[in-house]
């Protein structure tokens, strides 16, 4: 069927299983074509097609709620409801999010990005209903990879406890990002081979009924019991010990399967969760076979082999440069050990799980534990690398303050996609680290300006011993420079002068370096010599070359691709309060106060005027005000 | 015995029951005597006397590790290690901290405050103990309550998937810091009913293998397997299947049990988990008897009444104020939910929960989940309100960004304890909370100057229908002014002038208030007439204000009991910067880079310098600056 015609998701109610079955080949035919051109989460959504048909059958959206946990798997729901014409847009500057987003349809209830929100946003919303003597279902989505995220596990807690109504569909697809990881995961794989067992605990009471009067046949039957004991253990015990009524775990690709236990649960009181069995990438040759997760999100591919169209990229992954330069020194320093919260694929650890697997832990989507358990090591005078994204971090904050820095401890800190991530839009952008990271005491953070800097500071991280040291670095690829052989450290809080001039000066680091030189350029043709510092310190900031810069009265742009809020031009700002630099002309470039959407790297900064033509005009305009308090001054 | 003489725990090994239950009274009198003097954590404390006690007799501290969860109940485990003689200086000013500290003592090797974070500081210790082949137990003590924690499920997670070699011991108390809740919590005190089952799954197996040969007694055999079936299900599977080993439940005040169920767990390998049930407050009536948290922690107390000593308090305490603000409007606003993270007393709320059990939620500690949990109740039209500490929400971190603030969602966030707190010291104190939250989108932070204003901000906040809105209030008590019947709303991003003055202008909010008019006071007799500004909101800035005075070229300074890096002063900096006011001149005074200590408010405010005298000198300097200044321009 032509699935730009949907309009609502009311035309499934009357559709039979043949029909059902159809309009689920045509979404993943429609899904594997648009993604390869725009790129996209095209694994998970292959997995819930099914699954999301039936959901929409089963309840009424947008009175029924739906939450999609992680929210990059609602492509399916996003079609459905009415959302079809808009995917060649998919995740683009203005376009259709890849994420369930509030203002974008009313059957978006629930906006996400980041893991394991679900569940305490469900308990919200039923709270809501109940206060308000409302009738409707709140259906979180959550993946087993999710579960993990210690929130879910609060929430979890907590509705069982309260005895909330709700629907939590288990989506296990065996792999969520990475192979998943923990306890719960294992319960879930046992639960998984127990299918046959589901009705354990039926099957178990008829059978103690039947002991007595079973005469010479008890021997086997104990047997039999001792077996459905086992898995009486194993099939759903967890989760009715959690307070939750356990239904499943039933096959996620079957519709019968999923309509019948979809009004099973409709009609149960108190939380239920329904344990749905799916295949990632499911009817998507290479997807399918993925075992590493590179199909949990892609750029373009072509369609026909599953090939990825290759970008113009310069130097080597970011990602990659940082983790390979942790392996080497991992060789000859038994103190490293390298941790990621369920990121190994997207931080590039695999090198590192392969040469070194005893001092390598994926723990999991579960930033405050990978944190605080690197602080663990620390205690005991190991050297612990731990590996995150930028928006994640944001989930450790209180660990990296309460457990890692107040007790001064020697952990490496590796943000990953920091700043600007372009397609995965206000959930993701890495522009807050900064920010949040540079009021805690102790912490050391830095940017490299390229690869080969990268890897030095890679070394300096390691070879520091007084404390948290964190270094930040872009998604993305480098900008193709030499590397050299040897690593070397680089002093803590030095900054380097990339070029000379004596007008103005540009402070920044990292991806911004480029633009800023380029601006120094442009400007040097009008005549204004400007300075441009490769501030690699964010903090501790080069304070002696503060001190000359803002002796010698040099009006002073920074330029960061964070927020400007707290950021490192306030630092700067900070700075020059702190020594009565009264009269010193700062002025700041970077994020302004506001989440900043979906798109290109490129069309954002335009969007919020972080390019080279606004550097220009800024620093123009300090040298002409510089120039007019010169005056007044003589 | 007199514990002062106390070196080392090693003089335990040799003790019998007897001694060790001598030692065990000692210990007691010797708590409720110094803390009635200092304050403390006296109810959890005397709870874990026999099990600290029992832990330093089974294991061989320094080299074994204890990990203290949340540290408040390692009183016992201090004297135990030689710091008897410190204890008339517990929790004040260069005294004796109230929680382990890494520079206190070597047997202090995890430093707490904050909850849920042994299990992965644990799993840290234990890595690094196999990379390093090194034989030692790692030994974390974490109480039911703080097993809610969302960082703790994920450790559990991961432990018992690693299997990693640790002893958990359960402190389970009955009663965290308020009755705890969730369905883990539930399960736990089946656990407790169960006691006389906890040898369930080998009694089920050898009944299992009787059955065969007993013949005619089948029947009543069956049934007898239907109850240990009941509670193998109850008790310890939930552990089991997390892959733990399940030791208990035991009575932690029998020495007897605890030596012997240590024993078998330094035997087993792989993860266990011992089960131990301690009373709170045990040994003294007036503790042991309180049923809601009064003897959690406390102040001074009369020893033998169990009277607490009242302090010098002028106005209400701003948490009753707070809340019973909001208990007022939730009379005719049926919109409003209060939400609390396991501190109901702590918070005041008990009000609220006596008069609106249903809009009413304690959720444990879950910091993360009660802060999405307000966001799901905010999608549906509710109006939230989460009454937190400051230094708890640094958890909630991410959610308040990724869940409440980037949808816009109208919560009203009470910040409770915001700023020094005193005697809990570096882990508690809530002066990060500006620095986090100002660089978020869409929230409005304010702070009112006494709790008239205080009451109107709850109002305020309520009426506030345009996203987040938090309000920050101190620990303690108010300074006494008479409180307005009727309740008003405040603009938003208005300030207030309280004194008027021509020569320079100080811009704070809150606690320095007082100090801020009495420095005015002294500088007027300099002849220095001073500006004090009541800069209620932290964010938005009251910006024609600002225009005001930076047009006027006043000196300005600003104030605030909260770190300076990326604060409120910070903030007012980047409003000159960013509006070309580049001669303002701006002093800011504030916590400085480094984290604050335990000690009376007033002894750290002197520490740091944020005293009157310092803003006299302050302000004098800027005048005189801003004169030569002046004088240059003419």
């Amino acid at each position: 069927m032509d699935l730009t015609k949907i309009t609502s998701p009311s035309f499934l109610k009357n559709m039979n299983k043949r029909e059902l079955e159809s309009l689920a080949r045509d979404i993943r035919s429609f899904l594997i074509e648009k993604c390869s051109i725009t790129g996209g989460h095209i694994g998970p959504n292959l997995g819930v097609v099914e699954l999301t048909i039936a959901l929409h059958k089963a309840f009424n959206s947008p009175k029924d709620k739906f939450l999609w946990d992680v929210g990059h798997q609602a492509y399916v729901h996003k079609i459905l409801t009415g959302r079809a014409n808009q995917f060649d847009t998919l995740r683009q500057f203005k376009g259709l999010s890849g994420f369930p987003k509030r203002m974008e349809s009313e059957h978006d209830e629930w906006e996400t990005g980041h893991s394991s929100t679900s569940l305490s946003a469900a308990m919200g919303m039923a709270i809501a209903r109940d206060i308000k003597k409302e009738r409707n279902y709140v259906v979180p989505i959550i993946g087993d990879g999710a579960l993990t995220g210690g929130m879910a596990l609060e929430a979890l807690n907590h509705i069982g406890h309260e005895k909330t109504n709700m629907i939590v569909i288990l989506n296990d697809n065996e792999m969520s990002i990475a192979p998943n990881v923990g306890a719960l995961h294992s319960i879930l794989g046992r639960l998984r081979t127990a299918k046959e067992y589901s009705k354990a605990k039926e099957e178990l009471e008829s059978l103690m009924k039947k002991i007595p009067v079973l005469g010479g046949k008890v021997a086997s039957t104990a047997e039999r019991v001792k077996d459905s004991l086992k898995y009486l253990v194993v099939s759903g015990v967890f989760f009715e010990e959690m307070g939750f009524k356990y239904l499943g775990p039933i096959d996620g690709h079957d519709f019968e399967a999923l309509e019948k236990t979809l009004d099973h649960a409709k009609k149960a009181t108190g939380p239920v969760i329904v344990h749905v069995i799916t295949k990632k990438g499911k009817g998507y040759k290479p997807a399918e076979e993925d075992t590493i997760g590179t199909w949990h999100g892609t750029g373009p591919y072509k369609m026909e082999t599953g090939a990825f169209v290759k970008g113009n990229v310069q130097g080597p992954a970011w990602s990659s440069l940082i983790s390979e330069s942790v392996r080497k020194l991992m060789k000859n320093d038994r103190r490293i050990v390298a941790i990621t919260p369920a990121m190994p694929v997207g931080s590039k650890l695999e090198g590192i799980q392969r040469d070194f697997p005893d001092r390598f832990f994926d723990v999991g989507i579960a930033e405050q534990h990978a944190t605080t358990m690197a602080a663990g090591l620390a205690t005991q005078g190991m050297k612990p690398y731990l590996a995150i994204y930028s928006t994640f971090l944001q989930r450790a904050y209180d660990q990296v303050l309460h457990d890692i820095a107040r007790p001064n401890l020697n952990v490496f800190i590796g943000i990953d996609r920091s700043g600007l991530v372009g397609a995965d839009g206000e959930t993701h952008q890495g522009v807050f680290d900064i920010a949040f990271l540079r009021h805690i005491p102790n912490i050391v953070l830095m940017m490299p300006k390229d690869e080969n800097e990268g890897q030095h500071m890679v070394k300096t991280a390691i070879e520091y011993n007084d404390g948290p040291i964190a270094l930040r670095y872009p998604r993305g690829n480098g900008i193709g420079v030499p590397l050299d052989e040897e690593l070397k450290t680089i002093p803590i809080g030095s900054w380097e002068v990339l070029r000379e001039g004596k007008d103005a000066a540009i402070l920044t680091f990292g991806t911004t370096i480029p633009m800023a030189m380029s601006a120094a350029d442009e400007l040097s043709k009008q005549g204004i010599n400007t300075q441009v510092i490769n501030a690699r310190f964010i903090k501790p900031l080069d304070t002696n070359m503060l001190h000359e810069l803002m002796a010698k009265k040099m009006p002073i742009l920074t330029i960061e691709e964070a927020v400007l809020q707290g950021g490192f031009g306030s630092a700067v700002l900070e700075f020059a309060s702190e020594n009565n630099y009264y009269d010193a002309e700062i002025d700041r470039m970077g994020i302004p106060d506001q989440f900043i959407e979906q798109g290109s790297v490129d069309l954002l900064l335009d969007e919020i005027n972080l390019t080279k033509e606004d550097a220009v005009n800024r620093i123009q305009k300090l040298v002409k005000s510089n120039s007019t308090i010169g005056t007044k001054q003589v």
